[in-house]
């Protein structure tokens, strides 16, 4: 059984491409990273859905991005509330980490290479992704061609792919292929500034896109909000 | 006055980096890893050579590498011993680890964003470098491009420059540049398996073609050894 290595964060978009991975086959590594975030509850969220979906294993690599400090959701700023689409799908937030994807594909690279797998998969979506530079197809390209050129498995000939399968989906498309895939949305958590009981904000950029994608798609999202 | 983040792991090549970037006018961020290692006599190495060359900062980043296991130097597999000049030029040995430069470097872009640096050197080394992909000429091109597509910054005009200037300079060239920039290579630790105390070992592929060097370049080497 070919492997593939999922980064998972426990949001709607990596879970759906958890589900899509494993609907083409893969035997999945599911993994997540503790980076200094302001809640560990979607570490809880992913290995949820790991084990719910049918990942072989989930790993949970602990990174301190706080050093390069910076970003609203490595705690220095504040989580931005109830913008409006137009804003949130213009320009770089500050909830922009700086690499961040850059270093998680480093890792997904580091531990495919270990367990022989040859498929990343990542749920980068350059439609209604809030401006992340590290979430369009240019840099996925990019990091395949690195991913190739940097291995021992890429020199010995293997060819590494990087698979973004939600990329030029809408986030009511993402829903429609998630539910589609049997995918429990209710497992899911997208927000990026919680109450400490776990409750999404329903204000953050996160909450507004998934709202405005589950409207999109006429669907009730089961997830619980505090403010919406 | 010009930012530079400096990968720096207290060896001879990162040594020499250091001091190639301070001569070149930056103000140098020198950047360390701990991950997993069998040993942190580095990590010290690394301190001393910051404050003696004069960087600006020294950051260590604290990542567990060993989640991906596979390699002598994250403790899994014995580190050769005593092997012919001509074995080490040939083939990638055990030494490899999974995607070591494409992580490190992921981080030094990370701090360089943050601090706004443009410019990053890597001590990577083509000519005796033991055959590890990641220290080719193909695989810093590939990161540079990476990074402009990665990064707000590069969104935003900037360009990232990944430097190596060691990368075709034999270990001997290594050793004369070093001395021409007035380091002190006693400060420098190679050995991938040194004694409790410290002590380099003289037997492993990096003991031995850095004593190759010293010896190309008519040079004793500072450095004490417990079998050479």
């Amino acid at each position: 059984m070919k492997r593939a290595v999922v980064l998972l964060s426990g949001g709607l978009d990596s879970t759906t491409t958890l589900a899509t991975a494993i609907a083409e086959g893969y035997e999945t590594y599911a993994l997540s990273f503790e980076y200094g975030q302001r809640h560990k509850i979607e570490i809880g969220a992913a290995r949820r859905i790991a084990r719910a979906l049918g990942a072989k294993e989930h790993r949970v690599a602990k990174i301190d991005m706080r050093i390069f400090g910076g970003s609203a959701l490595t705690g220095d700023v504040d989580v931005p509330k109830k913008r409006p689409a137009k804003e949130i799908a213009e320009g770089i937030p500050v909830t922009y980490v700086p690499a961040r994807n850059t270093i998680f594909l480093s890792y997904a690279l580091a531990l495919a290479e270990t367990i022989g797998a040859r498929d990343i998969f990542i749920g980068a979506n350059a439609i209604d992704y809030s401006g992340y530079p590290d979430c369009r197809p240019e840099f996925i390209a990019a990091f395949e061609t690195l991913a190739n050129l940097a291995t021992k498995a890429g020199v010995e000939g293997a060819r590494f792919r990087i698979h973004a399968p939600l990329i030029k989906l809408s986030k009511a498309e993402i829903i429609r292929k998630a539910l589609e895939l049997d995918v429990d949305l209710a497992l899911t958590h997208s927000c990026y500034d919680p109450t400490p009981d776990g409750v999404a904000c329903g204000e953050c950029d996160s909450c507004l896109l998934r709202l405005k994608g589950f409207r999109e798609a006429a669907l009730e999202d089961p997830v619980r909000y505090a403010n919406k």
